[in-house]
């Protein structure tokens, strides 16, 4: 339990477990850090410093980024901050008095003048001699503070922006309990090394280039193997729930997100070529595929016998993200979406919705992934009507709909406001990933908008012509983000079936080749990858290459196979040898990649 | 045979069949249209008027677009000038006189000033009262043109470009005799039968649509599903030939390109994102997998125990084309290449060149598109040397290497200067389409240069570093293309694998829908792509329909089919009906789609 002091002045007494209590101690932790810079480097300016998940960082202008040594001896200092014993203490002063503090703090000068203008009131927490700008809260005492890790160092825009300076961040995390910090310290060790981004590259998945840029990852031929896996799965699951494949163009003239919204309401978010006062045409590269596939519906006339109608497609889609948000393989300019979008009457939104979240779960379940998904119903924010289209009636309708369509799932969800498309509420299916920090995976919507934007009409029963309800869905989401979702599960020791390479053949010395070229020949045959690691390598080298890149059988062919015409297969799963005929191991493997066993 | 005047005043008699004195033919045809609308239409200005493939046309400024009315009082007009007995007359003017002479018509006017400020004469001929600014040939006598139609009107742009005015231009043909245009003309009928530009829409393979813009189609599910069906064929065979998919991004920043030597050769041909002086990051689309592909060889170093390595995608690509160029699935903003690159030793790249043909060839050969095909070796054009990058030696060496090979391999081909890529030379592979354009469809290119310019290295058996070769290749070429062509070559009567729906089952009466429903699922078990049509229409209405979207197989089941559990068989193919089990239908189904019969 830690004593914490608010932002009105008041203090609460409050347990660790409390979210509040942990950002107000790792908040307090980033002052530490900077008292502790500025007593070792008296000439850094001052960025700003908040708690984050499972930690905090500061922000330092600084005329030599910190090396490594330099954190040391920060960390050091901040020991010695924490054992001096000293009080944080709650003030607020008048815009002329802060600025008269800070005169020599730039940063802090800028958010002072912000605030004035914005009639805020500016507060401070003062710890010994040092001062921040801060609207806390925070821990009231800093010896609480026990267990520090100055984790590491890295360049960072003022303020998040490339037009601004690049200052220097110090990450680091804190504790109240030595044993705490170290259980989660051994937690981050495996976390990074089941990191996609570093995994995914020392396994030859993916990899970068400087000159093609930033959220661009290039897909080297294991990653583009397993995506190609995936994509002919769900492209042949969704056909055989009814889907349609189509295949729309990556862009498209302004004239079209005029119509669907974009344009006014994420036209910041897209890639945009031309300029709109001077060009004839001005395009925009697609960051949905909605309005392409309604153009196939808008081609004739439907009739309510016609409906629903499923359309999927594996869609190139493309994002202005600013530099600082893309990672890996999970924030990205450009990326394949599982997309899809079902058009129906209101008396089959229902079940449609159901069965469309029955998919996600399907697939989820065969990668293995489905335990750490949990639910999200996300709604517009009333309070900012400016960030959607259409009337709160029609919100508060849908939304209810979609409320009572969950509620007869038997789905454990929450809600949560201003998380909506601009055109509808979605259900989002989040996880966390190896750090912790929660993502959206997958999401299924409701839109009653965009088909009275498209004209997209049907013709009921009764002859009358009627707008249809559109759920816009994925399956099997985004394929980098699962190829990264399904690196870090597996640690990149992949199920058989997606598998880059399933059987490593290592001959022991050259005489064995032919053989080893023969079980090769027959394995490809049934449709296995094989790869014949014929090097003049020692045979311990090789299965020590095999096990680093987690292929999931290896065959060690010498003379006593040739001999018997018999393999050695060594699994990856269990470490164990078997000893078996070629037709009994071609079994096998059939069997486990048609079960798409885990 | 007839007299031709030339651009000397030289007449020469050659024959019809000689593409000269076709085109001097077609050319004097435009001089009397332009002869007979000025008689028409007195205030008419003239812009150009050229032979072109299989005909002419000429280009007016009028106040009103020509109506078809117009077109038959023209072409009435024609007739009697072509009766009127005048000889054509060649003479050359100084630039004021020449000006004085076309004092009235503004195009004219700006093709003389050009002409002078290039220091060239202007040419003219005469027949009767109509004078024409002509480099020629043209024949001699306006009474051969015997036989003439025209064809239809539509709008262009004054010399093509979007900045210009709409014109008009009316199209025509013309022939010695009236039975060649007869012939002409029906045999024009049957190639617009085939259209995939009209028939690939009537049958909703794909579609446009005006907000999307132009060049930009939109694959509706049956085109959709032709692709996909292609695509996986070629990545799997592809795959047993030792490629590597990789899956690399649409776009990149400017710094590639540079790298590669598209910004310098080829930027106009790009989408690009952004402006130099002012952005921090420009971004162009790419027009070609290259650069991207050799990231993955430049992702570790290389031996030559590495080679050859074979890299191929399905790759999106973009070509910035002007709107007058595009046209249904051939010519487009986006499209997608079967791309690909192998990247191997100066000792191995006879064998890889060879190989690279012989892939197109049995994929040709599959589709049943070979017979229309031939070959065309695309050489620099060394008095035009901006274009290329490299030196003339590794020109000269590396088409004298290409020719070498293609002798070995007996391809009858000819050559071609100036079609080279602007870093290697090419075999291309030409067809002409129904109309008889020819167009480039498929091409193997050497390259000597890129390797260098990206650094991409491999160390020999002597321990020496090297540049490879790369030849840049496609196997089936552009999918949306390919689609084109199978449409055209089949008239949407695809060969069974490819068919978008295989098989109809059409229900005489509502009673035989369950045993209808039983025959789909059991069809759809084996893979096959079935569609029940249960409307409440006349049985003749659904065979009728299922005969118009050129379904291969029409099952109609009445009583009798349904109490012997007996299938009434239609072939599209054959026109014949047969009463089979559905157990050997099934197996005739599987063996002629596994046999990618034709």
């Amino acid at each position: 339990m830690f004593k914490v002091i608010f932002n009105d002045g008041e203090s609460k007494i409050i347990p660790f477990e409390d979210e509040e209590c942990r950002n107000s101690f790792r908040h307090t932790a980033s002052h530490i850090l900077a008292q502790a810079v500025l007593r070792l480097f008296p000439n850094v300016k001052l960025g700003i410093g908040p708690a984050i998940e499972n930690g905090f960082y500061y922000d330092f202008d600084t005329p030599q980024p910190f090396t490594n040594d330099d954190l040391i001896k920060i960390e050091a200092e901040m020991k010695k901050i924490v054992k001096e014993g000293l009080s944080l203490e709650y003030f607020i002063l008048g815009k002329d008095e802060a600025l008269e503090l800070f005169k020599d703090e730039p940063y802090k000068i800028e958010l002072i003048n912000e605030l004035s203008e914005k009639g805020e009131t500016a507060s401070f927490f003062k710890q010994g001699e040092f001062v921040d700008l801060c609207a806390g809260p925070h821990l009231a005492r800093v010896s609480d503070v026990k267990a520090i890790k100055l984790l590491s160092a890295t360049g960072a825009y003022w303020r998040g922006s490339e037009k601004n300076k690049m200052l220097c961040r110090i990450y680091g995390t804190a504790f109240p309990k030595a044993n705490m910090l170290e259980e989660h310290l051994t937690a981050l060790e495996e976390a990074k090394k089941r990191d996609h981004n570093k995994l995914g590259r020392e396994l030859e998945l993916f990899t970068t280039a400087e000159d093609v840029g930033q959220g661009l990852p290039i897909l080297m031929p294991k990653g583009a193997k397993i995506v190609q896996l995936l994509q002919r799965w769900v492209e042949d699951e969704e056909e055989r729930r009814g889907y349609q494949l189509t295949k729309t163009p990556s862009f498209a003239k302004s004239d079209l997100y005029k119509v669907s919204g974009h344009w006014e309401k994420y036209k910041d978010g897209m890639f945009c070529m031309g300029d709109e006062e001077k060009d004839r045409e001005v395009f925009a590269f697609r960051p949905m595929t909605c309005p392409y596939q309604f153009q196939i519906y808008l081609n004739r006339s439907r009739s309510y016998r016609d409906l629903p109608i499923r359309y999927n497609e594996t869609a190139t889609l493309f994002r202005k993200e600013s530099s600082g948000e893309m990672h890996g393989l999970i924030r990205l300019r450009q990326f394949t979406l599982a997309d899809g979008h079902i058009i129906c009457t209101p008396e089959q939104v229902e079940k449609e919705f159901i069965d469309a979240i029955e998919l996600v779960v399907y697939m989820l379940k065969t990668l293995g992934l489905y335990e750490d998904v949990y639910y999200r119903f996300s709604k517009w924010d009333e309070n900012d009507r400016s960030k959607y289209i259409g009337e709160p009636e029609q919100w508060e309708s849908t939304q209810n709909l979609m409320r009572d369509i969950l509620d007869k799932t038997g789905l454990n969800y929450y809600e949560a406001d201003g998380e909506a498309a601009f055109y509808g509420p979605k259900l989002d299916m989040q996880m966390k990933n190896v750090y912790g920090k929660e993502d959206t995976l997958f999401t299924v919507q409701i839109d009653f908008q965009l088909a009275q934007r498209f004209g997209m009409m049907y013709v009921d029963t009764d002859g009358e012509k009627k707008y249809p309800y559109i759920i816009h869905r994925s399956s099997i989401g985004c394929y980098e983000r699962t190829l990264a979702l399904l690196i870090e599960k597996y640690a990149g020791a992949f199920p058989l079936w997606l598998a880059p390479v399933q059987v490593a053949v290592l001959p022991i010395a050259d005489r064995h080749n032919d053989f080893c070229n023969e079980i090769a020949d027959e394995l490809q045959k049934i449709g296995i990858r094989v790869e014949i690691d014929s090097r003049s390598e020692k045979i311990g080298y090789k299965i020590r290459e095999a096990q680093l890149m987690k292929i999931p059988y290896m065959l060690v062919i010498g003379d006593n196979e040739v001999e018997k015409r018999e393999l050695a297969v060594r699994s990856r799963k269990t470490g164990e040898s078997v000893t078996v005929s070629l037709d009994e191991f071609k079994a096998a493997l059939r069997e486990e990649v048609d079960s798409k066993a885990l």
